[in-house]
């Protein structure tokens, strides 16, 4: 396919835009070329400024102005409301109308959830969009979802999460028939709690490649390719996961400090602990989907990157280019899973029980 | 107080069973003399074998037989009902009938509880009882429970784990009114699932030092002193955690391999990255105690080394001198959380709503 993919992206959103947001449009357009036109929604002053005492050549995008911003402490639907020309609001409405094909932002997560669902609405049959993240493990990349759209969840929604994540990591990370684990307190389909034990039968009965329960331990392992849990648990793991290496610093400079081999270790060790950290920090791997809305929204960590920004861009091109979209609507329909989910009483397991 | 204290010892409970109990016995009984006595429960030829293999001198413990165990991969009750004269079992009852003062096992966590639950019962006031496992974080050590007793919880069983945690927190860790933090999504009292909005609402009517939600990466910064959860985010944390050390070693092979500085320089951090990883070991911060029961009773990890054990012991040790059980029961008491935990109409907030 050979189409040109508009991604919209909020220039204004995250802690260090619009610098690092104009920074990675430079390196996607680099990287991506003819394939992607981009425009950078936000303050046109702000961003025109950026790019001249950065010293950029000409800009690769085109600017949409839009002069409010939703500050990343305000409360979503709040500040939605009273900010209607937000640079998340318009990027949104840019997609709706269809002159964009995909939105990223780095900012105000709970405004760029709601106001995406707001706008675009969901994906016909998706009962309720998650974030789906992907992490480092031992063996590669896991795409753990929901990353905190949904802290409350039922099981038929952990049930469309495990369909829409094994399409998404079929078609962004190339494998084929993606393992898929159930996040859970023990192995046994009889461990968990009554979410998980009520997903559990879900999962058994459809046709996904389905592994069974999986623990904590079985994450960075790379046991599964997608890790289903609910938004609650997915967002305390991966807010936990930010801070192990801010730990273990602290604790290396505790232990290191007394000890003049370690220090000289320490220097020679630089630039493997600069691809180890590299390598653990989850921006590298592009920006998070927010998989179920009648859309392609992506959502960047609000510390990102001009190589974070740029990397997300490059999951919203190729979630446009393969239609990831269509699949999951076509999986949810074809195997009748938005039905399951609103009538669960139809599943065999249930009808299984009257004598 | 100056009172003996006497431990009964699992001695055929985990990993490498008996011979680190017994290990761990010999340690506890020369760090703490005639302070403590020490009963080891289990197959007494093994026990004996244990001693002359190793070329121990006379042990600092009895033997009390018991000839079935519980394996790690057995159902916890089913294992129960069948060998009544298991291991664990045996040295619940030894607790029951007033032989000991206190047990440890690193068995079947599963099979510890419950039979401590069905031998000794709960603690007068208290619905459920919880582990309570201490972590090594920025700042020092924080308590988190439950780490996987119950998997399905209620506010105010979140609330009496906030109640037991402050207390175990201030008597074992010696700190003056412990920080409780409330795990969740978001600092805001607003944010979270069900559970965790209302568990909010009870603990900020109640007169613990309640700081508020706390979000994952405050967990290892120290940011409180007992982290309240329920048992299933609580278990998944616990064994994420466990897996860290070997996701990072598998990393840095991964890229230290191709660096003959890098390598040179692991030589000489080898003894800055052991301390680390013993810092990192929580099995080196004691057992965790099932808060809750009526009795003490500790549980230790599986592959725990024979200083886990002995620092176990210690805890055990600690827990009956400082008489934490009677604190607990009076602190419900005065407090008046078990009727409010039985009767949550009677608290302020929702006889407030009428009008």
């Amino acid at each position: 396919v050979n189409r040109k993919v508009t991604v919209a992206v909020d220039a204004m959103g995250g802690d260090y835009a619009p610098i690092s947001i104009v920074q990675g449009a430079y390196l996607a357009a680099e990287e991506l070329g003819d394939k992607v036109a981009l425009i950078l929604v936000g303050n046109r002053d702000k961003i025109t400024d950026c790019i001249q005492t950065s010293r950029l050549e000409s800009p690769p995008f085109e600017i949409e102005h839009a002069p409010e911003e939703v500050l990343m402490e305000e409360k979503p639907t709040e500040a939605l409301r009273r900010k209607k020309a937000s640079s998340i609001a318009v990027t949104s409405r840019l997609h709706k109308c269809g002159d964009a094909d995909a939105i990223l932002s780095a900012g105000n997560t709970g405004a760029v959830v709601a106001s995406a669902l707001l706008t675009l609405g969901r994906l016909e049959g998706v009962l309720r969009p998650a974030i789906a993240t992907s992490i480092p493990t031992e063996k590669g990349v896991t795409t753990v979802l929901d990353m905190g759209a949904n802290p409350e969840c039922k099981p038929a929604n952990l049930l469309q999460f495990g369909v829409m994540g094994s399409i998404y990591e079929s078609y962004i990370h190339s494998k084929e028939n993606p393992r898929i684990g159930l996040l859970s307190i023990g192995q046994e389909a009889t461990k968990g709690n009554d979410l998980i034990l009520a997903a559990h039968r879900l999962f058994s009965e459809s046709n996904l490649n389905f592994v069974g329960n999986i623990e904590g331990q079985d994450i960075l392992k790379g046991a599964v390719d997608v890790v289903v849990t609910d938004g609650f648990v997915g967002n305390v793991i991966l807010k936990f996961t930010g801070s192990i290496l801010d730990f273990l610093n602290s604790l290396a400079l505790r232990h290191i400090k007394r000890d003049i081999f370690a220090k000289l270790g320490i220097l020679l060790l630089k630039s493997a602990l600069r691809s180890i950290k590299r390598t653990l920090d989850y921006t590298e791997y592009g920006g998070a989907p927010l998989l179920g809305v009648n859309g392609v929204c992506i959502i960047c960590h609000g510390s990102s990157s001009p190589k974070a920004i740029s990397s997300g861009i490059k999951v919203a091109y190729r979630m446009v280019i393969d239609e990831v979209n269509d699949h999951i609507k076509k999986r949810l329909i074809s195997d009748g899973y938005m039905f399951a989910a609103v009538a669960p009483g139809s599943l065999k397991n249930s009808t299984g029980k009257q004598k």
